[in-house]
């Protein structure tokens, strides 16, 4: 996302449409997550629940078992992808939402944290079996900056209050 | 992927089962790709093109356009995701593989590039609009480890010459 200094930025500046299908895509359930090893210093990637909470902003719920977990303790720098390929086509034309971000836990006794475990459970009744266990974590995904890809030649800035 | 020193392994060893799971899902033509953002040093996320070609191994192409094409040239250390979300029920029941990659990009003039370029094209038409393109590359993806998730609790190592 960093526009190379021998051309040209491909990347345009988000236009109403674009704002619209990002706002779609973060409807979505589930995200890629990249994160950085800490013991290893190179890339990780994992699946994550995902919510865009109304007060708490993006959001994932995470196993102290998952690799990232620690990685995110660690590192908190990531950055996420949301977007589902169809069945038809090329899977570069189906669009998909880059977000940089920062990892922020949410403490045990944080006073946020009730109703957001009521808000995630109203959109994921199944997450009940393991919300409350103790080594799982809320962790907020503070966006730095996001870019949408809607197909080839099709990218754009997307601003971290659009989000 | 790396164990813990404070808790045994969640990470059972591959089952004959567990390799099966993976191979098929080698077989779907897109992935998402965690890379080094040479320039910050943070995580970058893309949606790659992905085949296991039968003689090069795990691959991609890329555009000079992608911000992963310069991370990738100059930190080639990187991570793949393959799987797709259903329809039904928590997304974290879905299967995916993660496999730590190190990138290398085939050359212009490399002996092996035309029946790769080739066998590119038999699965993915399509690809003929762009694939000759000066600035697209070919990328190997050499296999370092893989971790195959299965659900909730059913974590498997994949060794790389299972890929």
């Amino acid at each position: 996302m960093t526009p190379n200094p021998t051309r040209p930025d491909p990347v345009q500046p988000a236009t109403e449409d674009a704002r619209q299908l990002a706002h779609r895509l973060l409807t979505l359930s589930h995200a890629a997550l990249a994160w950085e090893d800490p013991d290893t210093g190179t890339p990780g990637i994992s699946r994550i629940a995902f919510a865009r909470d109304p007060q708490a902003g993006l959001l994932t719920l995470i196993s102290g078992l998952a690799p990232h977990f620690r990685a995110l303790r660690d590192r908190p720098d990531c950055a996420l992808m949301l977007g589902e390929v169809g069945d038809t086509g090329d899977p570069l034309i189906h669009p998909r939402l880059m977000i940089r971000a920062r990892a922020q836990f949410v403490a045990p006794d944080d006073p946020a944290r009730p109703a957001l475990r009521d808000r995630w459970l109203q959109r994921s009744p199944k997450a009940r079996a393991y919300i409350d266990l103790p080594d799982f974590a809320f962790v907020r995904l503070q966006p730095a900056s996001a870019l949408l890809n809607g197909g080839f030649a099709r990218a754009f800035h997307i601003s971290p209050e659009d989000l």
